[in-house]
């Protein structure tokens, strides 16, 4: 630190192991051990400058792509998205790092020998004496330890892919689910389900048998020079077959293009990550035990499906339980008084989910996404006023500043990393199976799930979602996970120019093809779309859709009710201060329980109602109405209300209104809002 | 991931190497390729497993703090600070995991052999055809290989000090910049910069030397079985001789103890780091390039002298510059209209400035604080409202979670690290040493500046500085930074106690000891303190005591006198949307260059006046007080204000009061405290 322009010192200086003995690489300095002291602190001074000067190169790329960001936002510039633009920057500083920086050190070859055992992680090395650990930081490929050898810098920009599952996605997937639109998301989840479920399993499964025969195909032409097995090519499947939600979301929430193309999209593409990341370790599970076994095998793929239920079961609860209890934590204390130490309660309890998931074997994706839907549906009624604020400020930042940053990287590890291996028949066959597994995936199962839907979903949309299925960070960091082999890197490669290419196309091409499907844009993502305008409607050309909505809501009705009443009834006045007292929902011999458990704010203001809830509360207000009067009669436009239908939902509902106009006094502005919510699904039934 | 049960596989296999050839562990399993492959990703599998469980163990440990800590709070608990709490929770991990957790390996002893040269940063293996890289981990003492060999979790919770220093320290400093009570410290900033610097160069001589002795009387006694240099003794004098702003600020804080007090120490603490981290890098560059001369030597100790100068303004600049070209963006780009890319670009830069000083060879530490300094003064008021307050809770929240890790890491490290070396002499010594070391920087440095100060400080002060010099962060991450040696790592292990003394006795033991040497607490921080119930002036029981504070104020006036005008009349117009045109400051021969950076806002509103500006004001309310009338007749007691002063002072001001008035009608109630704030000083001449 003392002297920063001292020279540099030979960094990475080789050991070399033959089968007969120890050969060092030569090394200048003297020999005493004062100087041998001196020179390992400078060493480790060197080091540490050479960490902040990676760690600051990552810094200011995100500074340069915010800025450019503000621009193009200033400007209205829509060609490129943001995130395309950070891969940009990346590249470019990718390419400076590479070709621009010197060598440090130039040694003899590494001496070749062998030895039949398989590396170990640890090395513990004696050396005059004293003892030295090593750990294994990865297999080089032969051609590329020269470079290795030469650039100490491009080492040092290389993260290691833990980052990026430990401390980079968990903040962008409890960011989705904790601002989730709820309502519209459970409005169409049976689709959503069967998209990212069902589809992405198709998805994955044309992918990987696809790939297979491209493989094949290397093979024949000899173009491949190592081993590529079946479940390389089903992982390879399970990989690439995550759409991302980044930047969809990004788009679609600045446009407020149609809500419920919206939901479908980005449920599925959260969703899908999730699936994607169960089916991948499935896979990695499901390989053979045996040798010589990389081929199907039926029981092994059901066992495959029994370990991707229980990992999801598993990693949802999870999540839930987490978000349970720090429900419960910030109920039953009162850390509301003292908001900072509750944000960093409610900071770390969503971060440990993750991390408690991975440390049982779940996904921590899966259980932070619905970690963070429990938490905005329960723990976020017991916060404090600056607690919410504050929790949603602090994980939009975090989200921005790690999605930016994973998508820099993945720009400058075009030319960073050192293990890419760019086979064109792979790569081109690679873009033609994510085009006919997202074909295969969306047109099939829309057809599908359009027999069922009364809401149909129009061709519009399904072009629009064939056409929106970018793969973004949850891709790359599968596929980073492990280079370890040829085929690994291979599929690494790849999946970095799908990334790339799906990204700068995609995300440019959202808006030209939103408007070119007439696709409505504009509208409030928090409001039901106003029936008077609905382009989605006039399109289908269908007098009757309203109708069908409506029965689309009753549909939908049946999985909600049972949970709706349970959530109403007993998880809200459990886990949070709002809801019916427990005393007056529960059976009487559990009197003493309900008590206990029940806030003695519910009792002073059981009208406590907050935003979440009357999100929940217009569910309850469709529900009701579809088990009142199935049968309707009017169309799409507004008109007045009816007393009845009115009365009909107001009879479920009698104490949340109650409370609201209770609470006019306290917060009119938002009253207001809430009551034009609570009023419009009404109006279709007028 | 996907079978989470499965049986651990022995992951730490040792590759020894003998003289004459290579003798490899024993290893069960499989000899065909695929096996292997398949044994790499369990074994990957299991790596990020215990990835996850580390971490876990941290985020559970800060859970469980903040639990705690809000229990405390709660229930009015003095006794143990926060911080005492999370080092005892610490500890408590550390045992089990020291004794708890089952070894996961237990292999043959490490073969010796004996190798001239030192070892390197990367080994390069070549294991059956293929290359793998190892790094260097470290040095482990030839007692506790055992240790290593057989709990792979404990070397798992050892983090690397580069987290310390490029990822916890960073925000901690920060934040204490960025919410630094600007009057009080610029008040007492004469006598501050006399304790952190010239205080703790003292501290460090005299710790050094004593331990010197205590390291000479060691080897008298045969205790010392490895060589211990007088450098080394010097440098452990800068890594103890640095008090921590952490407790301090937290206790002061929340008791609102006496303003000057706590400027006091909360300066001298902040500053201290700096200062602290500049000597030992200093000692270190100053550590002899040649063999046997770790002696004192004078020629190298000025060139020490101009290193840390040199480091000191470098690092000091470098906060500055990034300060204010941050301020620069924040004005003349829109940026403010997207308040997230906005405080994720605040964000960043603050980092950076810390990473690109230690990239260039100062002190981030030095660099991060006098940013947050500048970004206080400066950028804050470009932000938006949203992200002020965002960026002010994001460095909260984040600052107290760094704090609380560490606390939590200091007290896991006392059982979890491997290379402990306790020496009791060299631990009492120690006490022994810092007691005296702080009593000779506190209480002639005292002296000497009440020679200089009117407002004398009074020995109640000069006690409770002396009882509050406890060690924390910056000693412990100074300490860990280089434990590479034997005398390193008897330091480590002394810093470690040291720090767990002071925090527990003197965090828990600062409230009694505050009302023992009656120090009034209860005071608005934000306020001047009301003259009618200073205990500290009747204490001193000085009749003309407020005199004494006014000619103070005119004292540290002409420091500032200059200082003020500058940043008022060209700094703030050039940085910010307030302040008078530059326009009208400026020569009219800069006419063009004062239109372009005067922003538009500022002919539209000259009244723009922030709160961080009222600060100041009120500073030039007292500047100009005290030009007005030097001889002072009234006492400390409360009167009406009188007319002519209240003019006075608002010739000066006239401007800024209207701002006031005018926004009345948008804030009342923040303009109200302004006001009286604005009113108070002005008590002091009534």
């Amino acid at each position: 630190m003392a002297e920063p322009l001292r020279r540099r010192l030979p960094l990475l200086l080789l050991l070399l192991l033959a089968a007969g003995g120890l050969r060092a690489a030569e090394r200048s300095g003297g020999s005493s051990s004062a100087m041998e002291e001196l020179a390992t602190e400078k060493e480790a001074e060197e080091s540490h400058r050479q960490d902040s000067v990676s760690l600051l190169t990552f810094i200011l790329l995100l500074t340069l792509t915010i800025l450019t960001i503000w621009l193009f936002k200033h400007r209205r510039v829509r060609f490129l998205h943001e995130t395309g633009l950070a891969m940009i920057y990346g590249l470019i500083v990718g390419v400076i790092l590479r070709y621009g920086t010197p060598s440090t050190s130039g040694h003899d070859k590494p001496f070749s020998c062998s030895q039949e055992d398989r590396p170990f992680t640890t090395l513990l090395v004696n050396v005059s004496g004293k003892f030295f650990e090593y750990t294994l930081k990865g297999e080089i490929s032969p051609g590329k330890i020269h470079n290795v050898e030469q650039n100490d810098m491009l080492r040092k920009v290389t993260f290691d892919p833990e980052v990026f599952f430990n401390i980079l996605l968990p903040p962008i997937i409890f960011h989705a689910g904790y601002s989730l639109k709820k309502r519209h998301f459970f409005r169409n989840l049976g689709s959503i389900l069967a998209y990212a479920f069902l589809g992405t399993a198709v998805s994955c499964f044309i992918i990987g048998n696809l790939m297979y025969g491209v493989v094949k195909l290397m093979k024949l032409v000899g173009q491949l020079s190592d081993k590529f097995y079946y479940t390389d090519c089903l992982l390879f499947g399970a990989i690439i077959s995550a759409t991302d939600p980044v930047t969809v979301l990004a788009i679609f929430n600045e446009l407020h293009a149609d809500v419920d193309l919206y939901a479908l999209l980005f449920g599925e593409s959260v969703l899908n990550d999730a699936v994607a990341i169960v089916l991948s370790s499935s896979i990695v599970a499901y390989q053979p035990t045996g040798e010589n076994t990389h081929a199907f095998d039926a029981a092994a793929f059901f066992k495959s499906v029994g370990v991707f239920l229980g990992i999801f079961s598993g990693s949802f609860m999870m999540g839930a339980v987490t978000g349970v209890v720090t429900a419960l934590v910030t109920k039953f204390t009162k850390l509301h008084c003292f908001p900072l130490l509750e944000t960093a309660l409610f900071f770390l309890m969503s971060w440990s989910t993750f991390l408690l998931a991975e440390a049982c074997g779940f996904t921590g994706v899966v259980a932070v996404l619905f970690c963070g839907i429990t938490q905005a549906h329960y723990t976020y009624n017991n916060l404090s006023v600056e607690s919410r604020s504050r929790t949603k400020q602090l994980f939009e930042v975090l989200h921005f500043l790690a999605e930016n940053f994973i998508f820099s990287y993945m720009g400058l590890a075009l030319f960073t990393f050192q293990k890419h291996i760019f086979s064109p028949v792979f790569i081109i066959g690679a873009f033609v199976a994510i085009f006919l597994g997202r074909a295969a995936h969306i047109y099939p199962l829309s057809f599908l799930l359009n027999l069922g839907r009364r809401h149909k979903i129009s061709w519009s949309f399904q072009h629009m979602m064939m056409f929106s299925g970018l793969r973004g960070a949850m891709a790359f960091a599968l596929a980073i996970r492990d280079t370890a082999t040829y085929s690994h890197q291979m599929m690494f490669s790849t999946t970095l120019l799908i990334v790339f290419f799906t990204v700068w196309i995609v995300g440019g091409g959202t808006t030209p093809m939103l408007s070119w499907l007439n696709i409505r844009v504009g509208v409030d993502p928090d409001q039901d779309p106003p029936p008077t305008n609905d382009s989605f409607q006039v399109l289908q050309g269908d007098g009757q859709d309203s109708a069908r909505r409506n029965r689309t809501k009753q549909e939908s009705a049946w999985l909600f009710r049972l949970w709706y009443s349970f959530d109403h009834n007993y998880l809200k006045p459990i886990l949070t201060h709002s809801g019916p007292p427990l005393t007056t929902t529960l059976p009487s011999w559990c009197g003493l329980i309900a008590r206990c458990l029940t806030s003695p704010q519910v009792y002073d203001n059981q009208e406590q109602l907050r935003e979440e809830d009357s999100d929940f509360i217009l569910n309850d207000g469709d529900l009701t109405v579809t088990y009142g009067d199935t049968t309707i009669t009017a169309n799409g436009s507004s008109g007045p209300h009816t007393a009845t239908t009115n009365l009909d939902s107001r009879r479920k509902k009698s104490s949340s209104e109650e409370a609201l106009e209770r609470d006019l006094g306290a917060a009119d502005h938002e009253v207001t809002s809430r009551g034009t919510r609570l009023v419009f699904p009404l109006e279709y039934n007028a």
